[in-house]
Order: C-alpha cells, then structure tokens, then sequence
C-alpha cells in the first residue's frame, strides 16, 4: 500500500477573485449571500460570502493532483462548513489518512480548512479508491 | 416553516464540455482518469471520467437557486460517488426534504443523480440553515 497511516498533506489555496467569478459563471449559484455585500452584512456576514462549493473543488484538485499516486477516484466526501469564507481568504488545508483498506483498495482521510486566523472552516472526510 | 416533510425538487443538469473544461481551468484537476481517454479506457471506465465535485457545484446552484427561499447557507453536504459521470451525461437531480428542525431552522435533504439511463451516478445529504 502506497499510504500510510497518520500520514499527511497539506496545501494552501486562496481564494481570489477568479476563483469566485468563474466559479460562478460556471455553476451559475448567484445567491444573494455569494453576490451583494449589502444583503451579507445585513444578515450578520463580515462581507460576500464564498460558495461553500469552492472547497469542494480544492479538494478535487488535492485528491487529483497533490497524492503520491494518480490512479484514484473519491468513493465518497462529507463536508460541515462551519465558518464563512471571504473573498481572498487564504485557506490552509489538512489532509491526514486514518483508515487503509488494503483488501477493497480504499484509504479513508479525514480534513480540515483552517483561515489564516487558524479558525477551523469547514472539516470533514474523503474515501477514496485506488485503481489498479 | 418554509419547507414541508417529503417535499420533492428536480431539476436536471448536463455535464457539457464547456462545465468539463472550464472546471479543470477554475480547479487544475488534471488527473489523467478526467483528461486522458486511453489513460480511463485502461482503467476499465468508458471513456474520459467526469469530475464527481462537479456534481457539488451542481448542488450549490440547487441550494443556492432552486428553493423557495434565498435565505439560505449550507451547513453541510455528504455524496457517494457509485458511476462514472461521462462528457455530456444528462443527470437527473431529485432532492427530497427528510427533517425539518424549526427550534433551529435547520433543513435535511436526501438526494441523487441519475443518468439518462435511470443509473445512481450519486447520492447524499445536504443539510443547510435558513436565515433570519
């Protein structure tokens, strides 16, 4: 197995402008919360609000690009979001594998996205498989 | 509340080439089971697999669009990935309410996708917050 356990990974992504437009031109979700400052504010945010679904994204990038293997797929993720996002946000992100499954080919991570004032996020877990 | 026990959304969703490439542009998940052809037939898929987080970008439009209220924040999401998404797979998206907790005006929601050929491609949950 190519995995270990306890072990980690880490990465860092930012959350710019671009990433924010055309996450919204391609998925077209213009909730107010995502697009009018004014509206946010007024309903207790510090800002725009960044699409939860953006970690998601980053988190397909991690599982696709940022593993000692490419031969994965995600079996299944779960997220909680559990602070908001603001537009460039720099979010570290912790990747730690805690289950290896060799027989059905599976490792299990658990994850965390911390701000740069080390507030957890969002948090939650990935399987994936590896293909032989 | 704004929601009622059982209540039913639908709403379907194509995975074109101009979703494919310009996720890969937004996220850089070049991984060859989602860019290589013959790197996915190998591996014993169809063809080019799509990225399942397109799917959750999907949902984000869904929650975030297609409900009653706009007042609303994800306050989680889980998906299994079962099949493989394909390069202009039509999916069909049923969502259905299976908790409402008013005392803190929370939603559940069961889901899936489905192809055109009536195959589970996903399922999950999704529960958000409603804002005051």
């Amino acid at each position: 197995m190519i995995f270990k356990l306890q072990e980690k990974f880490e990465r860092t992504f930012l959350v710019s402008n671009d990433t924010y437009e055309n996450f919204v031109l391609l998925f077209g979700d213009r909730n107010p919360l995502h697009m009018n400052e004014q509206f946010a504010i007024e309903k207790g945010f510090k800002g725009k609000v960044m699409h939860g679904n953006i970690l998601n994204g980053f988190i397909s990038y991690f599982i696709g690009e940022c593993l000692p293997t490419k031969d994965v797929v995600i079996h299944s993720q779960e997220i909680k979001f559990l602070n908001p996002v603001y537009l460039n946000d720099e979010l570290h992100f912790t990747a730690i594998t805690d289950g290896i499954y060799d027989s059905v080919k599976a490792v299990d991570f658990k994850f965390n996205f911390k701000n740069t004032e080390s507030k957890i996020i969002a948090k939650g877990k990935i399987q994936i498989g590896l293909l032989k």
